[in-house]
C-alpha cells in the first residue's frame, strides 16, 4: 500500500493549512516533477473541543472527543498521525493506555524534546498560547529530561496570548513584530526558543532572531516525511 | 453520524488550499464561533495523473486511477464528493457505470450547467487550462443544454495556458491582470464567463469584470455546504 500521512487537522484551520503548506512544498521540492505529498486531512469541527479547554469539567471530555476523531482518521489508513495542534497533545497524553494506535503518532512535545537534548540546549524559553506556557503538559516532559524550560512573565504571556488570537483570525501588524523583536532580545541569554504553536511562526519567520528556534509544527512535518525515505522510516 | 464534505486534492496542492479555505471561512461565517468545516481531504500525489493527461494512452490508464484515489477518499466515509480538479471530471465521466458511489458527487461541470440554465445565460465563455478550453467534457454538456459555449481564440488560449502555469506554481504578475482585463474587455458582449480552472480567479478575483462570472470551485464548495443545511441537502 502507498504511504501516506495522517492530519487530524481544522484546529484551528488556518494552521491546518500551514502543515499542509510544508508537507507539500517539501515533498515538492525533494521530488519535483508534479509531485504533491500523498496525505489524508481529517479535518473536524473545532468548537466542540475548543469551547471546553476553559474548564476542568471540558477537560475531562476532550479525550474521549480527540479519541473519536482520531478513529475516523485511521479510516484513512496513513502510515503515521500528525495532531495540527499543540493543546490537543496533552489531551492525547490523558488517554494514555486507553488508546492504542496502528501506527506512529509523530508527538509534538516527544519531537521538541528529542531535538533539545539532540543539540544540546540546557535553558530553554517556551512560547505559545497561553495554555501552553502556563499548564505542564509541554514543560515536564522536557524538565524530566533535565531541559529547564522558562516561560515568558505573566505580562509577556498575556501580550502573546493576546498576538496569537489575532494571528489565529489572520491579523498581522508591525506592533506584532516589535513586540517578538524586543522579547527575543530580553532572553537572548537562553539556548533556544519553543515554539510551540502554529501561529506564531506567522510572525517569527520575519524576524531575525538570535537565538535557535525549536518548531514543533516543523519537527512533526519533517518526521512525517521521513516516511517516504526507506531508509529513516518513523519507529513506531 | 456527524455530515462531512470528502475533497479528493492535491491536484495541484495550491487550489485545494483554496477549496479549504473558501469551505471553512464560509462556514465559519455560518456558524460563528470556533467552527470549523468537517471535512476530509484524500491529497494525491497529482504527479502519476498529470504525467498522463499529455497523451492518449495515458488517458486510457487515468480513470482507472481516479477510481481508485476516490476509493481511498471514501473509506472517510463522507455525505458528498468534491474533485478540487476540473479536468479529473472528464475521467470521472468517462468512468461511466464502473463507478458505483454511496454518496453524490458534485460535478462541476454539471454545477456550472445549472448555473448557466438558471440564470439564463444564452452565450458563454469558457476559461481554464488549454486542455479544458480544446476538449469537449466541459463543453458538449453545455451545448447540449442549448448553451452556446466559446474559447477564446488560439492566441489567448496560448496565453491563459502560460499564465495558469505561472500561478499553479504560486507567482502573480500586473501583466496577467492586464491581460485578462482586455480579453474581458473583447467578451464583454458575452451572457457570462466560465473560470473551469482553480488557479485563474487568483487573478480574476482583482479585475473588475463587466459580466457574470460562473466560477466551478465556489459552486462546488457552495453545493457542498448545503449538506449542514438540513432543508436544501444535495441529491445524490
Amino acid at each position: 500500500m502507498k504511504k501516506s500521512i495522517g492530519i487530524l487537522g481544522g484546529t484551528n484551520y488556518l494552521s491546518t493549512i500551514l502543515y499542509y503548506q510544508y508537507l507539500n512544498e517539501n515533498y515538492q521540492a525533494r521530488f519535483g516533477g508534479s509531485h504533491s505529498c500523498p496525505l489524508h486531512i481529517h479535518s473536524i469541527d473545532y468548537h466542540d473541543i475548543k469551547t471546553r479547554y476553559s474548564s476542568p469539567s471540558g477537560w475531562e471530555q476532550i479525550p474521549e472527543l480527540l479519541n473519536h476523531e482520531i478513529e475516523i482518521l485511521l479510516r484513512s489508513q496513513p502510515s503515521c498521525i500528525i495532531i495540527a495542534n499543540n493543546t490537543l497533545h496533552k489531551a492525547f497524553d490523558l488517554l494514555g493506555d486507553k488508546i492504542k494506535l496502528p501506527v506512529p503518532l509523530l508527538h509534538a512535545v516527544t519531537l521538541a524534546k528529542q531535538e533539545a537534548l539532540a543539540c544540546n540546549y540546557k535553558k530553554i524559553l517556551l512560547m505559545g498560547t497561553r495554555f501552553t506556557m502556563e499548564d505542564d503538559y509541554f514543560k515536564v516532559p522536557l524538565a524530566s529530561s533535565g531541559i529547564e524550560v522558562m516561560v515568558p512573565n505573566q505580562l509577556e504571556r498575556d501580550e502573546i496570548h493576546a498576538i496569537h488570537a489575532e494571528l489565529a483570525s489572520g491579523k498581522h501588524t508591525n506592533a506584532h513584530i516589535e513586540f517578538f523583536s524586543e522579547l527575543s532580545s530580553r532572553y537572548s541569554h537562553l539556548d533556544a526558543f519553543i515554539i510551540a504553536c502554529t501561529e506564531l511562526p506567522l510572525i517569527l519567520n520575519h524576524i531575525k532572531l538570535e537565538v535557535p528556534i525549536i518548531d514543533s509544527m516543523k519537527l512533526q512535518c519533517e518526521k512525517a516525511l521521513q516516511i517516504f525515505d526507506y531508509k529513516t522510516a518513523p519507529n513506531p
